[in-house]
Order: structure tokens, then sequence, then C-alpha cells
């Protein structure tokens, strides 16, 4: 039977007819009336058919073929591919790829980043661990290190740990060239092609493309101010049997929220109940403004339930790329296997480095520096948006991390008010940004990181007359759905 | 119907029951007798029905799988997967895993590394770059680096290519942090699961991880001592329609042999014809011991057809953890999307170090002093094996590099004469270490990168006493099939 001729395409439409075209072909498909390893019509039959140019329907199998619909057989033709819709890795991964490039200048107020400013790299001290190394350990720091990492390294660390109320040694360590790998080395060590996995909404984008790029199915969990919503964890679970939960205990990103303890313990007894683990990504607990101690789940984790992933480098030294994983036991070999196939190991050199620095205490009084030094900004960036815009924004005060996450209290599109903000030379990171279906959520998250005090205050005055003007536009407001 | 019954399990054989119960099931699953997404019986009912324990029955059941053949739905029972078997990614990488781990001691004699001996390292050189960086860029050595890479460092390095003929800009150049994550980079941009690619036989095991982490199916393509057998490359060009074809065109790893430049323009042409890529990767093409000059494919590419790849660390210094891709200009974004998801970016402090590095002329001015040493170590170590297995042994003088790929003319087990080396202190590579069947090749890999003249000599000597009390010993001798 012939389903093309059913095709209809709307020439006074704004979408463009290849377009038009690959929905209707993505609906054959997906309804399963185009099967599995079916031929496509050739290219100049097809536009025949429909009276296209051949380059409508040219761009309408590229698309598709883009989108893993189809396949192409060099001389022989399209094909329907035989994985099925559903089980698609979702293309929002690709979509985000389209993100515009934004030229960050010296002059621009960038509320977007949660990398510090250079200026408060410890630079001095660095360099004398440096040639210490250099020093003592000559060629060695350059020898292939075990995949584990550097074992003085994991000592350390484990040490390290203890103060965070997580009992480890350096057997259960992996070391990682920083959050993002581990996140990546994790990906490739528990998920197959089409496991599931829980993330929060909104979560990180950057743990998001990894969980896509091994083919996994992303289901998000509501995040709610403490912690994830548990009734629909709970059903989530049931439902999927996902390989693991995904998660930030504190100053999630993107949106500041801390888990309760109690919480904690019951994503605890979650996970023992149906059988999976908890992904904790500490990424910077260390910025903790109040005088509550935050304790992290793997310091609850009786059951080894618990991979605990800290970067050393993500916030407060970039360009380290360095961090560690704390692994139950029963997982070590496929970590360790998926590491080998990432980057064999992590530089020798910097782990040395790294190791003598945590060895000295300097990192410790590093993290101590740099935390008074942002809770000042923290403070002050508050108070600012207290006297300027009581009105137009609510948010949450998340007691310690590098940024807020802001609510629109009108409804305005965060991303138009993004567009503008960048053309006044300040950067935001809009909601949609953190998720899956790049929801135009209400919200977008302003970071202190790289702004010092004038650049807040600058700033947060630019936006104050950007929200009165986009206000009193009405074209700027969005129908309340 | 009940095609349980029909499974015959021998009390009396070697193989465990349950293992006999597991490829029993294979069997029913891969002949599709037992379709997608069935039901297998309760634990207890196939324990009852064929009389043996819960536990057969349970470890047959995980075993098939941890192979990916069934899945598991808490509560409610175990199923059929859904993926046909031949779709499965071959179980190599898995069983490799559990190659044993060799204890290496001071003592021991290692023809088995190729990493070069630390002593080698220009500790000196590299000390005064790393603080003349620290001076000069102080925190900003630590900053984020854009994901592409450090620009001058890219600068650089299109600099240093013209010496190897490749025409490139700094635009076309990925860094990455080390060439096993090149290779990590490129399966992910360019492998989606159940893609094809091919690989020369025998390869290297790192590649061939990195492909099977990605659920591809890897082909193997016989190489001969002046490239891959080009008739059955074209054969499975035509047949498979592969993503790339990865192969190392000079010291080939394990072989040592070399590409000849009519097979390189004939590969090329190849790939042009059957739409694919080439990954070159270039491990080691410095280490050329010879006159002629060694002419990389992506020189002759003027189609865009070559990926080439190459570590500054593999070899030289491994601890550093720095490479590059030259990339043909279409795949830009996905290597970069890849490179992104994998670590965001590579350590700006190690590329700031190696840009300067490079820009002094250092790079050049060690590798001669290096190839210089190694040179001298070939040339002595085949003046031994000249001098004492002669008899026993063959191999084709590589040219360069730094390994030797040894046949041996008895069929004696590589793997038995490797175990016994190893009680003697001397490691070497087992052929089988290089296929993807781990198939019991009738050859080593003898690399001389981590050995002194002393050490060599004394390894050679103890070969040829294992060697010979072998010969000797009927047990030892495999029977010819």
């Amino acid at each position: 039977m012939d389903y093309f001729v059913s095709i209809q395409l709307d020439r006074n439409s704004k979408i463009p007819l290849y377009q038009q075209l690959a929905d209707a072909l993505y609906d054959l498909i997906s309804k399963d009336i185009l099967k599995a390893n079916t031929k496509l019509p050739t290219i100049r039959k097809l536009a025949n058919k429909l009276k296209v140019n051949n380059v409508t329907v040219i761009n309408a199998y590229k698309y598709l073929e883009k989108k893993g619909l189809v396949y192409s057989q060099v001389g022989s033709g399209t094909y329907v591919s035989p994985i099925p819709v559903k089980d698609m890795p979702s293309p929002a991964y690709e979509e985000k790829k389209e993100i515009k490039q934004i030229m960050i200048t010296e002059d621009s107020i960038n509320f977007a980043s949660i990398s510090p400013s250079t200026d408060l790299f410890p630079v001095e001290s660095f360099k004398c661990i440096v040639n210490e190394i250099l020093d003592k350990d000559k060629g060695n720091a350059f020898s292939y290190q075990e995949s584990q990492g550097y074992e003085k390294l994991r000592e350390s660390v484990a040490d390290y740990l203890k103060s965070y109320g997580i009992n480890s040694s350096k057997d259960r360590i992996q070391i990682i060239s920083g959050a993002q790998q581990g996140i990546d080395i994790l990906s490739k060590a528990l998920l197959q092609y089409g496991d599931t996995l829980l993330v929060e909404k909104p979560t990180y984008h950057g743990a998001i493309a990894a969980f896509q790029s091994r083919g996994a199915r992303i289901i998000e969990v509501p995040l709610e101010t403490d912690g994830m919503d548990l009734e629909i964890l709970e059903n989530y679970l049931k439902i999927y049997h996902p390989k693991f939960i995904y998660l930030m205990p504190y100053y999630q990103n993107p949106t500041g929220y801390s888990y309760s303890l109690k919480k904690k313990r019951t994503i605890l007894d979650l996970a023992e109940k149906y059988n999976t683990y908890i992904i904790e990504d500490d990424y910077l607990s260390d910025l903790n403004y109040s005088e509550e101690k935050s304790i992290p789940i793997k310091a609850l984790d009786h059951r080894n339930r618990v991979i605990f992933l800290k970067s050393f480098s993500k916030i407060l030294m970039p360009g380290l790329r360095l961090g560690f994983l704390v692994v139950p036991k029963n997982l070590l070999d496929n970590i360790l296997s998926a590491k080998q196939t990432t980057d064999i190991t992590t530089s020798g050199f910097i782990q040395r480095v790294f190791d003598l620095y945590l060895r000295k205490g300097l990192w410790k009084s590093h993290i101590n520096e740099i935390r008074e030094i942002y809770k000042k900004r923290y403070i002050y960036l508050m108070k600012l948006l207290d006297e300027h815009l009581k009105n137009e924004i609510s948010y949450i005060p998340p007691d310690g991390g590098l940024s807020l996450w802001i609510k629109l209290k009108a409804s305005i599109s965060v991303d138009k008010l993004s567009d503008i903000l960048l053309s006044r030379n300040v950067i935001i990171s809009p909601g949609s940004l953190f998720s899956l279906s790049k929801e135009s959520l209400n919200y977008f998250r302003l970071s202190f990181a790289a702004v010092n005090e004038k650049q807040i205050h600058e700033g947060i005055l630019i936006l104050k007359e950007v929200l009165n003007n986009m206000n009193s536009d009405p074209a700027s407001v969005e129908p309340i759905l």
C-alpha cells in the first residue's frame, strides 16, 4: 500500500516543506505504519509524487537520519531504522548544541559562570608545590599512573573525607579528571543502551548530555525545596527500575536547594528497597555559609548504595581537572575498566601536586579564604535584590553555593529577558538550560562566582531597568496558560 | 509449548550445571525459539522441572543477564531481552578484564611496557617552563579552557604539523587528554549502538575496549606487512558500511608493520568510494630509525576522509595526558560535543605548559635525543636475537617504534611461555592480548621502551633458556591444527 500519497504538505505554512515532510514520515514510522527496514521511495520518486523539489526530500531524509529514524545504504537507498522510536535517545541534547555562542568580553557582567575569578587562585603556594614535586619525583612524576589513581593521593583523599563523616579506604577511591569525567565514567560503567535512570528536575545539563550519549532513558523527578518529591520518586522506582538516581544534595545546580536529612535517609531506604544506586554529586558542599554542617548521603550509607562524586577542580581550580569517586566495592571493577577505556589514567603529575597540596593543609585553608569572599558577595547580592527587585522576583536563599535560582513573578519570557540582558553585556543562565525538554521555566540562575561587588551592583541595576521596561511592554508578557 | 523440558544437563560433565543451563537457554534465545520479552519460568519452577538446586537456576539467569540476553524486573521475573543476540556487543571486552594483575617490581625485566624509562624525562627544562607559565599567566593558567583547546596551543600544533606534510588550521584541531581519550571521544561522536567499524587484526586492545563500550560491532581486517589486506577491506566496506576504519600506519601496535605509500593511497580512495572515514592513529611515527620519511595518510587527504590522532604523551610523557585530533570540518561539532560530555576540557595548565614547550623547540630536541637512545636499544636487541634465538623465532624489523612482533617457529603456547617467563621476572605481551577473539596467536610483542641494555641482555638469555626447555618438553608443544 502507498502510504505516501496521504502526506499533506501546506505550502502556505511557515514551517518549511522539508520539515513538514519529515514530520509526516516521523508520524508514519512512530505509528509503525512504516515498519523497520522498509525501504523509503527514492528521492526523485517521492519528489514527483508530492510535487516538491528533490532538495525538499533530501533534507527531510537527512533530518530523519540525523534523528536516527532512518539509515541510508550507499548506492541502495534509505531505510526505516530497526530501533523503535520510543527507544530513541531524546533529541534534547542535540538541540542544545545549537545554543548560540555567547561572546564574553572583559566588560561582560557574567552572572552565568560558576567558575571563580582567576585572581582568587593561589598561584604562589601552588608554584612552591610544583617545584617541590619536580625536585623530589623527577621523571617519575610523568610516568603512567595506575588507573585507579596515585596511591598516596587516594590515601590523603580517604583521610580528608573523615571530616565529611565518610569512612572510606583508599581501595574504594577512584581518581578522575574532573566531575564531568566522573559522570561519563559512571555512565559507561552502569548504563547500557536503553537503560533508565532518574535525575532531578531541573538538573545539570552536562550530566544529561553524558547520560544521553549512552542512549539512556532519562526520567525527571520534580525537585522540591528539601529534595526530590518522594512520592513521585517511589512511583518511578517501581515503574522504571532505574540503574541509578543522580542527585546533588547540597546547593543543587541550578536551584541551590539542599536536601533535608529526613529525605536523604528516605532516599537511601528507597534505593535499598528498589535495588538501585544513588550518584551523589557533591559539586560544592564546601561553600557552606551557614552554621549547620551538611551531611553527605554517603556518610549515612551503610548498605553500599551510594557512589560519591566530588571534584577538586570544578569550582575552585577548573584548569586542574581533578576529582574522585567513592565507590561501593562490587562496582569497583566496572568503574576501573571504564576509566581505562576513557583516558587510561588521570595526569600523574597533577595527582602528585594535589596530593602534596592536600597533605600540607593548603586546600583547607584555601577553601576557608574563598568561602569568606563568596559569603560577602552572597550577602551583598541578596541585599541588592531586596532593595531593588523585591516586587519582580522571588527566591529561596540557599545558605551556600555560588548562585541563586530566581523566579520571575510576572510571566515574562526568560529567554527574551536573557537576550535583552545580553545586548546590555549582562549574562544570565535561563531556566530552560536545565531541563530535558528545554521547557521554558519561569526561572533563571544568577551566579556570583565570577563577578565582584562592583559588577554585582551594576548588573542588578541593569536587570532592574530591563525588567521594568519588559513589564510595561505587553508584547513581553506571556499569556498564562 | 514448554521448551524447557528439552534441556539436557550432564551431571558428570566438568562444566558446571549452571553454565550448561545458561548455554541451553542461550541456544533457545539465539535461535529465536524463546522470543523477545518472553517471561522465563520462575526460579523454583525451573529448578523443580530440571531437578536442580534453585541456586543453579539463579546463577544461570544471572550469567545471562550479565551477557545482556535477559533482563529482570523486580518483583515480576526474568524476561528475554528484546535486542537480538547477533546485535549484542561481543563479550571479549568483559573477558579481558579478567587478565591477571601482573606485579611489576624494580627487578622485573619489563618487555611489555611501551612507556619510556622515567629517567629519560627532561625534568629541568620542564620545570623552567612550568615556572615561566605560572609567573606569566598566574590564576588564568587554572581557569576553564575552551573545550576545543587553548587557542595558542592549537596554533603551535598547526605549525608543528607542517613538518609532517599536514596543512591544518587551528580551527580544525581538537585538543584531547591523551590518545585513549581521543579514541573514546571519536567513538562517542561517530558510533551509535550497533554501528560497525573496521580495525586491523591484530590491533591495540585499548581501542577495542572503547569501541565495545559503545555497543559497536567490530570487524577485523587482516594486516599484512605493508598494511591491511585490500581485497578483504574492500569486501567488508561493501558488506558492512562501517562508520570508520581505525588504523595505525606506522610501527603498528603490536606488529610494528608500516603501510606502503601505495596502500595508504588506495585506502584513501576506498574511504571515498564507500563514504567512510579513516582514523589514523599516529602513536609514534616520531621514532623513525630509518632514512625514509614517513608520510601520514592525513597529508594525502584532499577529500577530508581522515581524522588524524596524535598523542604527545602516550609514549614520551604519559603522565601529561595530552594529544590532539585533526578533524574534517563537518565532524568538528560532533567531536566538540563529545569532548564536552567527556571532561569539558583538557587541563588548561598542562596545555599552556606544553604550548611553550613546543614554541621553544624543546619538544623537537627532546624527540631527537630520545630517538638516538631507542635506536641503540633497537639495534642491540636485534643483534642479541640474531645471536641467540635465530632458530627459535622470526620477525620483521620495523624500522621504528618501540617493539618487535616475534613469531615462534615451533608451536609453543605463547600464554604458557608468558607465564613461565613471568615466574622468572621477565614480562612479555602475548599475542592474544591484541585480538578481538583472544585467539592464541603464535606471536608476542617484545618492547624495549622500559628496559636498558643490561636488562635486554639478561632478558634475552632467560628467554632463550625458557624456550629451549619448552622445546624439549613435549607437553609444551601444541598440536598443529
